[in-house]
């Protein structure tokens, strides 16, 4: 594939235009891994090409699951055409199980499970790390109006439905994951970036092993093979459904 | 007076059982100063006893303008006897400038006004140093059902109207405030704590002078200057009016 300059450049995927094709972007999932608003970094071999793999499949099965996402179709390894998007700067976070910054910020201790989901939003801001928000200050903020938070929660919601189930027949509990909206030409929210053990918290059902980014975060090693492991689960239970 | 042992010390007050009196508790006013959750201390003579002027005179007035609250009478210099409440672990924050954490935590500079005032909730929590919690954080803890969570939201903002006019007519402009909130024995949400210069914001309208704690926290000098000035334009705004 020819490749142009990006026209953006997160840390985990590099955006590219499509010439001739206004509708659409080019996706490529890098190999590097970043913590703690990149302080910690690091990569492994194909990690790309696994969460390419890992997202294209979870947005088919979403789209199955007539839960409407950006992705359009694959190309070589690493890349796939999206939808062109505008990007909602807010991370939306549904929590299942509480870990990560909300169980530290709280004094909670690690593995609290829920009563019922709870959807947090972050503003998308590398400068500030991504600070966590209410309601209030994203109408302050003038990120969203009210219509559009309660539709990215109810979207969140049904996402977290979808890859509850998705995850537990594949042994894993869903603990918590981050995802992202976009605004296409219509204004219609769809979501869009990517859903990988880079942005989900699973823990085998079994075992309760982390099986995604906080063996990074936490340096518990065999990071690449328990996302190849998520992959080929995801694949299992998938097989001949999409 | 004379005082058993306090039931509950704060950083700025102590409360005290009152015998015979299950429904009323006493608070006494401290002369302490405390800022960025008590790593720097602080005292000046006679603060709690302008403070405790500074809150009867608010919550008479508030009293006046049918926003019911916690405040029953004063007793000597620095003590007042109030409603007895099991107080609700929120603190209650209204916004009608940005500036202090909010305006850090967003990257915006001190002194934006707001298009419309800002409710922000902190989780009452020494130990995690107050952090701030959406309505759904708040809801997962249990603290407050939608129900209370919208009546707190509402009565703060009827207590941001009636002191945003109590010190304009004091030359003063209300950039921020805390209050906290209580239940009674009925169940009923009652405006409790204190509104004195160490939970507010208050800007001189015309020098733009700091006039509150800021003034502590920031090593301005003149603090117990500020809260007496503060103390004498609301006598003066209020007299002949309680």
């Amino acid at each position: 594939m020819k490749l142009s300059e990006p026209i953006y450049e997160g840390k985990a995927k590099r955006i590219y235009a499509i010439p001739q094709d206004e509708n659409h972007v080019l996706v490529e999932y890098k190999d590097s891994l970043t913590a703690f608003n990149a302080l910690k970094t690091g990569a492994f071999d194909k990690k790309g090409v696994v969460n390419r793999n890992i997202t294209s499949l979870i947005f088919r099965y979403l789209n199955r699951n007539s839960i409407r996402n950006h992705w359009i179709r694959d190309e070589e390894d690493r890349f796939s055409v999206v939808e062109k998007l505008s990007i909602i700067p807010l991370e939306v976070v549904v929590r299942n199980v509480l870990a990560g910054s909300t169980a530290k910020k709280l004094g909670i201790s690690e593995g609290l499970i829920l009563k019922k989901p709870l959807v947090e939003f972050y503003y998308k801001n590398d400068s500030l790390a991504d600070p966590f928000v209410s309601d209030d200050q994203i109408l302050m903020l003038e990120i969203a109006t009210s219509e559009q938070i309660a539709i990215l929660k109810h979207q969140a919601l049904l996402v977290n439905a979808a890859l509850q189930s998705l995850f537990f027949k594949s042994d894993l509990t869903l603990v918590d994951f981050k995802i992202e909206f976009g605004k296409n030409k219509n204004n219609e929210i769809i979501l869009a970036d990517e859903i990988t053990p880079d942005c989900c918290r699973l823990w085998d059902v079994k075992t309760q092993e982390k099986m995604d980014k906080d063996r990074f975060r936490r340096d518990l090693g065999q990071v690449q093979e328990s996302y190849e492991e998520v992959y080929k689960r995801l694949m299992k239970t998938l097989e001949g459904e999409l």
